[in-house]
């Protein structure tokens, strides 16, 4: 009655993942950027920020002026005026001359360091004693220290985050080129789920996995189209899918793949045209019965019909081929050191995600695990983080220190 | 010529930036909902699944009907036909009978408990043999297992994860009451700044953190509205800040916060209805020139021009205040563990944020420092991470073992 599944390691799975093609670029408005991923490299069109810049209040002058200043014996100098803000100086500075000169202003002609107001005094008339010796280049932004002319600055796949915006913008780039966003459509099948807004009968479910997995996919920059639900009917499933696949990149069925009556998802991803199976189940748990498929450039998943298999299957694989038809490099995972607090058993060969409940004390991080069924939602819901569980191992054990990936 | 800023410390800060009220609530769809903060405590109105469910694919029975069954002694029981999927079976089972039940299926009264189908055979006309000894419950979701009515699941403040509206969406919430949005007014002053998408001239530069700023508020969840650029004047930045709080509840001016001409802007603040000033200056790194302050319930926030110093503000002061306007709880501190390649030096007194660029190696991670003038953007593209060195320390060692908190 069962067909048995060839699993693939989680670490294969990914990998297939990244054998699909990123997306094509589209040029979008700066401000619009953020969390999208450059298409290409790039080089700073100029110098940044384009002048010798002060970095404090102060007084603009040439460091052999003020070689050797100090409290008892100051260097005299003579100050020939203001550097305007936003201006270049309409004056330069002769040997024993400063100018007087703000955090962010332009140096002029002639100084190379700038001295703190602090160290000043005034010496009467125009005059102006200094008692601080300083190095060519102190209190100085140099005119490309933030970037010079035709250095690459961001590589293509970089995650523009608010300290990129802020180059682009600094280099006067209206706009960018970025990888388009993912369209993916989202299918949910099963004879006992009904539409989320709809009152179950006996023997009824509302449809869970839509949603949650929809959010998942546009916090990874996806655009979403639910598809709706549709019935345990090959010839309708296979239909939707069809249909699917015109607008989208990666086409999600959630439930029916369980090895049984829900074969029938991978025959229907056969049937689509150019189409090649690349997983049937994953040696992963919570989430063993996966489908990963292609047809042509497209993709095609089917996740577990267990909610919270779904959801765990859909960090693992979904969100990774997300950032990957993006052009992005996988981030850093983010979490925390956590000492477990009870051990759990896992199986040899299969890489366990274990939900982890975090709580603080003076002594750092610790990790509770949730058990919860994974048919049930409300076992992610109390979890804050994952921990891995990874394939050599028989378990992790009550003590272990551990790291748990924030569940964001 | 300048003033001493009396400087507050990073937690001082914290809590003034908690004592701003939380924003009213609002109704949202909740396919729109993720990221957002529930307003209210949230009880299940039902149970969920709502009635006993299987997990697996096999055969419901009475647990003492397959008591002691094994291998080499089956349980004969008589099979009265298969569960329906998505409806309650019209049958119930009698001592000594079962039935075939897929997964996501209801159980049949009488039975407690569901048997694999990998533990049957077939025996001939309607009866079948058991070979697995249950337990009540073995393979059964409860009714009221995920959640059972009038049980709190989600406390107000909560931030709406996949999960959070997953379980929502099971729960049949077509939308939930939400903490709106912060409206956040950014206006940039300086004379020697112009717009992003202008060409600057010889002592102009181009606004930087206008944007780089929005791109942090818009992850935060917030509203933006650019005010665009107000030169150093002091009537007109007045004008611009009062027209600013007409629509926002967060007035952010950049630029215009050290000592000096620019301590105009806590004049300023202090000029705007029901005003109190509640932080001129932090005793952080970067970022010093920083300026809290209230005008009835609004937030008038000033911060650094250094564009390095704006972002590391905005990440430590102004995140978690629009977190807090949205009556969320600070999350937990997402980054890893690493080894500082080498010393940094830092003030007592002060909190240093150091910015790292991580790399990774059989050891584990290296959090090699980033060393940058506040007045450079680069520094910050660089950065992977942040490092705190907090106000007992004199800095940091290499070699040392430090927490690197990712920049997203």
């Amino acid at each position: 009655m069962k067909s048995f599944l060839t699993l693939k390691s989680v670490d294969e799975v990914l990998s297939l993942v990244r054998s699909f093609e990123p997306l094509e670029e589209e040029y979008i408005a700066l401000d619009d950027c953020a969390g999208r991923y450059l298409a290409h490299d790039w080089a700073a069109p100029e110098d940044l920020p384009g002048f010798n810049r002060s970095t404090v209040d102060g007084y603009a002058v040439r460091a052999r002026d003020v070689f050797g200043a100090q409290e008892g014996s100051p260097a005299l100098l003579e100050c020939v005026g203001d550097c305007p803000m936003g201006k270049a100086p309409d004056f330069s500075l002769a040997p024993g001359q400063t100018a007087r000169i703000l955090t962010g202003g332009m140096l002029p002609d002639g100084a190379d360091c700038v001295v703190m107001v602090e160290y000043s005094r005034p010496a009467g008339e125009n005059l102006v004693e200094l008692v601080r010796t300083q190095a060519p280049g102190d209190h100085v932004l140099e005119r490309d220290e933030d970037a010079a002319l035709g250095k690459t600055l961001l590589t293509a796949g970089t995650r523009l985050r608010p300290q990129e915006i802020g180059l682009l913008a600094a280099l006067g780039q209206a706009g960018v080129s970025v990888t388009r966003r993912p369209r993916v459509a989202i299918l949910s099948t099963g004879d006992e789920v009904v539409p989320f807004d709809q009152k179950p009968l006996p023997g009824q479910v509302r449809d869970v996995n839509s949603h949650s997995v929809a959010a998942l996919c546009r916090a990874e920059g996806a655009e979403v189209r639910f598809e709706g639900l549709v019935r345990d009917d090959v010839a309708k499933l296979e239909a939707s899918v069809r249909n699917a696949l015109d607008f989208a990149d990666v086409v999600l069925l959630s439930g029916g793949s369980s090895a049984g009556m829900r074969d029938h998802t991978v025959d229907i991803f056969l049937s689509m045209p150019d189409s090649e199976l690349l997983v049937h189940g994953a040696a992963i748990s919570p989430g063993k019965p996966f489908i990963l498929a292609r047809s042509g450039k497209k993709c095609l998943m089917g996740l577990p019909g267990h909610v919270s298999s779904a959801l765990v299957c859909a960090r693992v694989f979904l969100a990774p081929l997300l950032r990957h038809l993006q052009g992005g490099e996988e981030p850093v995972a983010a979490g925390v050191q956590a000492v477990l607090s009870r051990s759990v058993a896992s199986a040899q060969g299969r890489r366990d995600f274990i939900r982890v409940k975090l709580s603080r004390s003076e002594k750092g991080w610790s990790a509770e695990p949730v058990t919860s069924p994974s048919g049930l939602i409300s076992g992610l819901v109390q979890a804050d983080a994952l921990v891995v569980c990874p394939e050599n191992s028989e378990g992790l054990y009550a003590g272990q220190e551990v790291f748990a990936e924030l569940l964001r």
